[in-house]
């Protein structure tokens, strides 16, 4: 089987022109197939708050109500997804932007909850992997932003972590694949010491620390993805600095790997 | 040779919700091969103002600087296209969001003018006719966004009437290829009277026209790439009402026919 790299860049690096143009580079240069999950970053705040629109986090999730999903659907499917396309052209790889809804790529459904109305927001039901196949053969390089649709004709929020997770399941019979989470810290950490990374992270080591309080609350839903992907036979999976691409990617030590 | 038709759809339009799902109904409807070409509506400028950037437009063109792009993109490539899309999508129609930087589809140059500074507008230089055959061969209906980019890393923003007749160019040696131009007048007209439509328009009859004046100066770039894509061997053009897309495309007289 050919390999597969799915990498997801966090929102840090997005803000930082000159982070995101070097890690564009990095990106640029990994060989073979290859996708890309970006998150949003602080345009979609900084946009609701300059039109009026109040940002609401539950759970380290966007409340996204209809004038929230207009906001999401414009800063992450078109500014930032399309800064990045065109960003990845000039740097000779054949990106293609896309969404959950382009292709019927990804159906969600509105998330239900018993006490939280979390809006516009989507859990991932179905990837079409048959169309990334296809796309990926075609030696694009697909470039997916955190959003989904409900097949009903709503755009839905997801969770950048989710989809990276999701898409790395649907193509594991295909591809050895390799996951990569991007983020600004340099690992998963023991303290707040930003030199205290877990080089290697065993399931078992992991619920160990979340019962102690020592694994942070957004690290927990990116974890619990992060080991479903790998119990289903994801080849390697790394969670480390935007910085760390090339190394995370190439087999070497580079932040946590998840074992 | 298979037919594919190629569907512009102006502004009017997609500021009025009843009136755009109506029209979406009529595409998804459409059997065979079809593309959308979408402009932009209102809501850039609504969004520009909410923003305090002020909207400049010369040549019925919007001036394009950074801050402008960044709108447009975000509404075109983001909301738009997005709306449109997962509306296709609940429709049984399978539709995939592009914009020019996408797989490379359309890379254009921004515009050089000897004394107006259109900022980032972009002027196609060529299609990836290639990727297009690909995608509408996989029973994709690709909906652009009025936007392409320049290969050097930037967006640009691009008429969508122009896009339109440059797929129909490119796509012409492969299909059939009927070209629709969906506004909110009746067709082309002789006069302000709304029911004056020209039912069959020829070139010499149009220049005729734009000589006295009688074609009014927003129909003119228009009218001049549909006349450049007819010569190129365009079966048919039409120019008509969203609502009369399905008598358009199946060759019943509707608005103004080109010959």
């Amino acid at each position: 089987m050919e390999k597969l790299v799915i990498v997801k860049i966090g929102g840090n690096v997005i803000d930082e022109p000159e982070a995101l143009a070097a890690f564009l580079n990095d990106f640029a240069a990994l060989a073979g197939k290859k996708i890309l999950i970006h998150g949003g970053g602080k345009l979609a705040t900084t946009l609701s708050t300059a039109l009026g629109i109040e940002t609401r986090m539950v759970e380290g999730r966007r409340i996204t109500d209809r004038e929230t999903l207009k906001v999401v659907t414009m800063v992450y499917g078109g500014w930032i997804n399309k800064t990045i396309v065109s960003a990845l052209q000039a740097r000779g790889c054949n990106a293609m932007g896309l969404t959950g809804a382009d292709a019927n790529l990804i159906l969600a459904r509105k998330r239900r909850h018993a006490s939280i109305d979390f809006g516009y927001v989507g859990d991932i039901e179905r990837v079409n992997e048959k169309m990334l196949l296809q796309l990926l053969s075609s030696g694009l390089a697909p470039v997916c932003a955190a959003l989904t649709h409900d097949g009903q004709g709503s755009m839905l929020n997801t969770n950048a972590d989710a989809i990276a997770a999701a898409l790395a399941r649907a193509l594991l019979p295909h591809y050895h694949t390799t996951l990569i989470y991007c983020f600004d810290k340099k690992g998963v950490l023991t303290s707040a010491d930003e030199n205290a990374v877990i080089p290697r992270l065993t399931r078992e080591h992991y619920l160990h620390l979340k019962t102690q309080g020592i694994i942070s609350r957004g690290m927990i839903p990116k974890l619990d993805e992060a080991f479903a992907a790998l119990q289903a036979g994801a080849e390697r999976i790394v969670i480390c600095r935007a910085a760390d691409l090339l190394p995370a990617s190439a087999g070497k030590q580079a932040g946590t790997i998840l074992a």
